[in-house]
């Protein structure tokens, strides 16, 4: 019987104060602790307006090998490591799967996406397709890819191969239970030992830029409100008192 | 006077019983039938929601050659062979075309696809670009493309160069006549003479998978709901019963 | 302190003129003046529906070098070239960046944009990336780009390098003061010596295209309707008085 | 049986006119006759310092497709269309192959390219590979190629299919019985109608330019000596009288 | 300290067996056995004339992430993976690595591969570079490679991150201890299952394609020399006879 | 008439110290010194064996634009930039293309590299390619290319723009006086700024590899003898002095 390992999951304090920060602030403060580009180039928000950020189960694909990987295998689908990923799955669990940017090979479809959904999984990142992609769309899992195929997982050129491995998503090595952000502007990874610095960055309130942006949607100089020089300073302090905050 | 080949049609009940079988199913099948590809790796959707079928007009363009194709050759409409393709337009036709990938031609604007769609033409399959997007979205006809350009459709490297001959779209090899399968996931080939195949499959109605997909959705085990083992069977009889099936 | 120069705007009739024209009537006509391709392959429109035609500022990137743009450059706002490119907005400004078609530098973000707005800026073209999308969709600039990232401008490979100088958008060598055109089908670059043959163009009005239109899309021939041959010249003629036209 | 069509060989005398041009004066005054670009993009010399000349046998490969070319098609090798191609040879022919770019298929092997040269075959040129490399470098016939592979021609993703009607090689229509210009610079494709412009090119000799080149290597003024100006010609003549030319 | 596994050898009978077969007739036999494409795509040989086989040490690279691998990670080189994998040279050993395609770092220099040289390793395949080429190709180990390149390995994307495990070379499943057949043609993996299978195919002489040679290059007709029909099959007895054989 | 401006060339005794440095040295340093990658990727060794530093000379391509580079503009060959590039040619000099990674263009010929050569030009490193190769290959110029084509400069998409301007050359921006370093590893930059410091790095003679290497040659430990450990340093030494030095 197959057994594969689960992922350690970081403490839900570090996760939910993470909840705001959104990719492009994760990515910019992570570039400043030293780690000079985390997002994983490639796959896209198929989903519009998600916002979320989880741990990751890892799934790796390889390049399919016949003579490992036989058509006999599908008898039994004990024996198909896509699903038992997916059996890891846990309350805001995140996928992220290496497809090694295969664009015939779909690595999802809709009953392995309800699965997940059911068991609370919030979504999945592939750098490659899922298929099935009118009826998975419904199913409320956040997607994150770089396209979508009619193919079937192992029709042309991968198998899945290991579960909860360090694995290359494109351009970034991803560590089982790193924490994912994704967006709109796409994926970031966050390495735990991180995490911490990135809560604090998550919890400043720049209500400043408020000012700004109002400023400079009004025509305002770039010079004068962003950043702030001491003139604008002086307008913003009286504008919160106006605001009453 | 150009004269262009037609095709055969394969016949209509053969289009009608792939009507509900979707990209998916018809990729999965084929390959089990012994056909590992016949999916047209690029173009996507652009009109999302679409699901069509029916049989190939194809298209050729090659490499543009000034010694060939002349400006003057304009002069004389009739000579394009992009709109011999579209003569041959019944009901229920799909044009696909070789474009060769090419992001800077044009290859149908708004006039060419409304009469397309006056004739009852269905979709069109390119490899590469159309023009006039803006018009051309309100037309009707479903759309699967590489992108949208405004170039024309001989402006840069290619011209039209034959009508319903074998074409290579991409990765597949396509009759004039095979049946293209289209939706969201992308486009499929259907060889006329597995189609009869495909047919049955496209009939089999999986209930036990709608059941699956609702005890997935409430959190039920995947290694019991699907495929259902013994004691889910047993579950799912009993919904049927109680569902009055 | 950095000075960067201005461009020199065409008039405002000759960019009046041209509204109307749209980018697939301005790249086939600027072909037939001996401009071969003048569309901007690559940066695709995400704000769908818009469509725009002003000046073209433009701001070059370079490969980054770290010993010419340190860490510490960015201690002072005012030597950020990408600034100083919007400093010279005036209402009906269009940005044109050189990104290289580097998919990990977000070359704008929401406050710039603002900015841009509040300036009276009408969109921006960058072979690249803006990063914040979800905020930057609601500014109402438009936006022709290659993708969207988390990363900021210069995080992995770019520095901005200059403004206002001559650039290389991809394909199409772009002026500072050229026009652009853009819209859904994607960006046309506009010589003003060429502009003035264009504004006729797009002031000519087919009115017997409409007619065309109606006829093809009720299934009419398309040898007799488009071009319109005598016979559906004689019809046009009839259907024009029937409109009181 | 399969037959295939033989192809129209220009005249021995249009041939031997291009002997001497070289690819790169070919490329040029071609496109002073107004074909842009007949370079094959591609294929680069893998025989090096051979240059030739020579009609175009065409093959065309098309991806494979199960359904149309079993396994047991290579029971009958009568039914292989790579054989039928090279059956038309006669001394002085070249073939080319549209081979889509593949580089996991070896068009030709050593048992090939030997019949080949046994008939008098000049060279091939593919965009793709051959295989059997080691012993196919030693036959003789010139190549041009994009690579090498062990692979055999139809084991991943190609069939032959059509020999010779008019194929892609990558860029450039080829036309059975084009004319073949090929050296170390690349191929180039001779449209027949324009050889005899070409011969006239190809019979000039530029003797003033043997001295440009022995004066530019002596450290010359560009200006002066490329192409010779007022003084230089005076200098010339005197070099040709103490030549005795 | 750093262990790592070292690999399974085949026995010296199987490597023996296959030491004449060259890796076109084992991509040609594996197909036959039902594995597809087991040829690496990309790695060419950069030493030509050379033959080899061997078992395969395997090492895999990551992107490189700095928050794992510290600069000061390089204080003790027993941390750096690459020298690992090499440590276990046996002779008649050969190291493929996964290098991601990344042409901007150079796993190995001069010392290591001289290293590997005096351990009686037989040659490198690597989806990447070496560094040091001047050196290298002095060294005497078999190169095949997708280019060269002054960075070192860790210089921009990557990191040593596994040896001994199995890896993907671009298009290909590598295990440790899997066959690898290299020559002018490529590099072919060759699964240990299935080696006695091609030391049969190895060990035929196919004396008749020598004759067939022999009467191909003399213009003898393809469709009686390869495969000999009967009356060449009389010929060759002859020819066989003749010969004293 | 045209006046393009010369560079600043660094010291002599700054080039003669980087003389002996290698390519791989320099870009190991340099990134040492903070500088990520001043490697060129792309460009390879054409003329084997070479290895020149210099400074660089920059020639900039731009797209083609029919409007603003006529085909009169050959009538004068003054206009042609790329000769001004060459005009200021002294010896020792390197020019440094940025031809945009055009395969269809032939930046420069034979005539034209041979007054470069008779200048005393040291080599060329262009992102494209030169045409007429035959004869350019005996020129005796150093040739860093990504290919060769018998096309001409201005034949397809380019045009020669700007001289002695910074350019980017692929991934790299090159400043006009920058120090070129190239051989058969590739084309490494080097900022006049920190040159000195390689000058350093040039100069260490590290002997005891010289030493390491003839041992791992003999198959020595690579854990003690690279870097030496305690027990090889005393070997070393004693080597040394058998040695006399």
């Amino acid at each position: 019987m197959i057994q594969t390992p689960d992922i350690q999951r970081p403490s839900k304090a570090l996760i939910d104060g993470l909840a705001g920060i959104g990719s492009a602030t994760a990515a910019g403060e992570l570039y400043r602790l030293g780690v000079r580009d985390l997002n994983i180039h490639g796959p896209v928000a198929w989903t519009r307006g998600q916002s979320i950020v989880g741990p990751a189960l890892t799934l790796q694909f390889m390049p399919k090998r016949e003579d490992l990987y036989g058509a006999d295998e599908y008898a039994d689908p004990e024996r198909q490591l896509h699903r038992h990923c997916l059996y890891h799955t846990q309350p805001g669990d995140i996928v992220v799967v290496d497809a090694r940017g295969d664009m015939g090979s779909g690595i999802f479809g809709e009953m392995m996406l309800t699965y997940f959904k059911g068991r609370g999984g919030l979504g999945v990142v592939i750098n490659g397709c899922i298929r099935d992609y009118p009826h998975c769309k419904e199913v409320g899992v956040g997607l994150w890819l770089q396209g979508v195929t009619p193919n079937f997982h192992t029709q042309t050129n991968l198998m899945p191969f290991a579960v909860n491995v360090p694995i290359a998503c494109n351009n970034v090595l991803v560590m089982p239970g790193d924490i994912i952000v994704a967006d709109d502007d796409g994926v970031v990874v966050v390495p735990v030992a991180l995490a911490p610095e990135l809560v604090k960055k998550a919890s400043e309130h720049h209500e400043w830029e408020e000012f700004s942006k109002i400023k400079l949607s009004q025509g305002g100089d770039l010079r004068k409100y962003y950043p702030l020089n001491e003139e604008a300073q002086a307008e913003y302090q009286q504008w919160r008192k106006a605001q009453g905050r």
